[in-house]
């Protein structure tokens, strides 16, 4: 294959977005939930882009999830108006979810503590709005959330819906599902997902508290769910551009990554057989996702400029803006001849670290006739 | 200490500066390098800032240190006027370097092969306009450059003197103090970075070259250095903020770091004893710079809202915008009472990967009298 003259122009390093495996990875999961009879409310922070929401969306209003206040206000200026932040919220944050909610947003939020829920009464009652609320359900101790059996579920669902909040469920994430492969272990954990969020919406709806929404999703058991009973609606994020840490634990296969930084080699220490690039930590992100996979990618997997994978040449080290790629430890291929110049392409360990450094994404249109587009990305708080 | 009230209405996560810290951190190496009589060239890769560099380059105008051309580009148009890039020159740059030139930049740039210095060569001539280059000498294995004995060297400096670029000297870096602790230790690296550059300097002088410039540093070799005969210019950049990797090798104390990030308590898995705030990796960075270092500081070190450390509190963990604050291993000093809605701030491992996560700088002006200001980073390339 011959490189693409519509990257030509690009600087080094520069983030690729490749529409055409975008858009598979996008039907993919839109299939799987449309086959489960689960709701898909897709996690917006990996792309942090309204160019790939609108993509993404049904419609291009949601429903979606975010990680800040400032996806929700983005993402709403864009026309996304249903939207779960979850992120536990901290009170102070409060007023800013009011005022989202003023002016039009259906923004939803989570919590697992008491004290959370009486700010949001306390805030609901003050702007005589309720806001509405999902209960954060701990299903595998990876993080926040109460255990679907813990007595204080039943006490915040009361503090929320006699004290003027809108109780509108329960949510939880099994980020436990990303330490373990194949497509049986997701399963069972996607069943861990459903069984917790499941047993927690009885437990409130047993003691006649409303809970019409039951969420669950990460990207792994997302794929691997083979039945939802109970659940309404499902998330996940990174599937849309997929990475190496999806690829090492068997989501997706590496041909799948539609996200790549690109790079050019400044050099060559023969004696140590490094290839030297002018993509460093701040190009790639310090995310090391895949060092306890079975296969260490180091800081990301090297193509030609036209896509293609270098098995065995990985991103082995990282400064802030100088990488070492060197051959995989045991590797019998020899080096290819890259002299000083060659354009290069690295498979990200994790898209939402890497898609963080850059402001834009270099698209490379399905249509390859069409010229590369610009997409914005946006960060912050 | 009650909290500073400028800080009250600043959402979470945050990126706060020091003034005080920073400028007592800028006059400490000011003055260590006019001892040493040798001039200081900043590398200006960890502030991105035309504020900060204000405060710390002669007169705002340089020398200094950039890491990428939009850096050269940036602090160019803020005034900076003699900029080194230091990261070998990918020969696609070029046409970027000539055209700063003309405007007025005195940009100089460094390469280590003969690809590089024939490219370099090649658009000297075409746009009759000599490039000033630098060769970098690799004085400690860790990265780029050739040794000082390496025949190519003189090659190098014929290509590049003989065929119309500017031949203006050596440089070197040694990546490697990073790994040792102590001024000992560091004033050894100190003298291999010197000794290096002054040995290669001599090489191109013996050979009839011209080497007006012989640049050396790191923060930690610059705070350590006793004798620089021969050396012209210091480089260092992390010294600005300082940070728990620069601590951790006794550069500097904790106190002196002037980064943190502000972040509000969310929740609390008590039975695992986590304290769970809204500042994770996309605030923080990967960056775990401290894990083979004496003491592994997580994700940072946590203080109170005033910035007074709590020593044996670390972000153990981190999601994209949660994280998990927890005692250090073996800590015989209780959780402290940290309420939901508490805020505190996070020393970061790495000031240039957690600047890099922000937009800006919120500073806490030296004059207890003066407002927060606002600084703005850029980021790309």
């Amino acid at each position: 294959m011959t490189a693409d003259p519509r990257l030509a122009d690009l600087t080094t390093p520069s983030l690729i977005l490749d529409e055409q495996k975008m858009m598979r990875n996008i039907v993919r999961l839109a299939d799987h939930a449309e086959a489960l009879g689960v709701s898909l409310r897709p996690h917006l922070k990996t792309a942090k882009s309204v160019d790939v929401a609108r993509r993404l969306l049904s419609e291009g209003v949601g429903p979606a999830t975010v990680s800040t206040l400032a996806e929700a206000e983005a993402f709403f200026a864009a026309g996304v108006c249903d939207i779960l932040y979850a992120v536990g919220i901290a009170p102070q944050k409060l007023p800013q979810v009011l005022s989202l909610r003023s002016a039009g947003c259906d923004l939803s939020i989570i919590l697992d503590n008491a004290a959370q829920a009486e700010a949001v009464v306390k805030a609901s009652q003050e702007a005589s709005k309720p806001i509405p609320v999902l209960i954060e359900i701990d299903s595998d101790g990876h993080r926040g959330g109460l255990r679907p059996d813990d007595p204080l579920l039943i006490n915040i669902g009361r503090i929320l819906h006699e004290g003027g909040a809108a109780l509108r469920g329960v949510m939880t994430h099994a980020g436990e599902s990303y330490t373990v492969a194949g497509k049986e272990a997701h399963a069972k954990f996607a069943e861990i997902e459903r069984a917790a969020a499941v047993d927690a919406a009885s437990t409130l709806r047993g003691a006649n508290l409303p809970c019409p929404v039951v969420s669950v999703g990460s990207t792994p058991t997302a794929h691997a769910a083979r039945d939802l009973s109970g659940v309404t609606e499902l998330r996940a994020g990174v599937y849309v551009f997929f990475d190496l840490v999806m690829a090492g634990i068997g989501v997706c296969h590496q041909e799948d990554i539609a996200l790549s930084v690109m790079t050019t080699v400044i050099g060559h220490q023969d004696k140590r057989g490094w290839v030297m690039v002018d993509a460093g930590w701040m190009a790639m992100s310090r995310d090391k996702g895949t060092v306890d996979q079975a296969l260490d990618q180091g800081y990301g997997v090297v193509c030609d400029e036209t896509g293609k994978i270098f098995p065995d040449l990985i991103l082995s080290a990282a400064n802030q803006e100088h990488g070492i790629i060197t051959r995989r430890s045991g590797s019998m291929t020899p080096m290819p001849d890259l002299p000083v110049g060659t354009r290069l392409r690295i498979l990200p360990n994790h898209a939402c670290a890497t898609a963080a450094q850059h402001s834009h994404f270099n698209v490379i249109p399905a249509d390859t006739a069409s010229a590369l587009m610009t997409w914005p990305r946006f960060g912050g708080w």
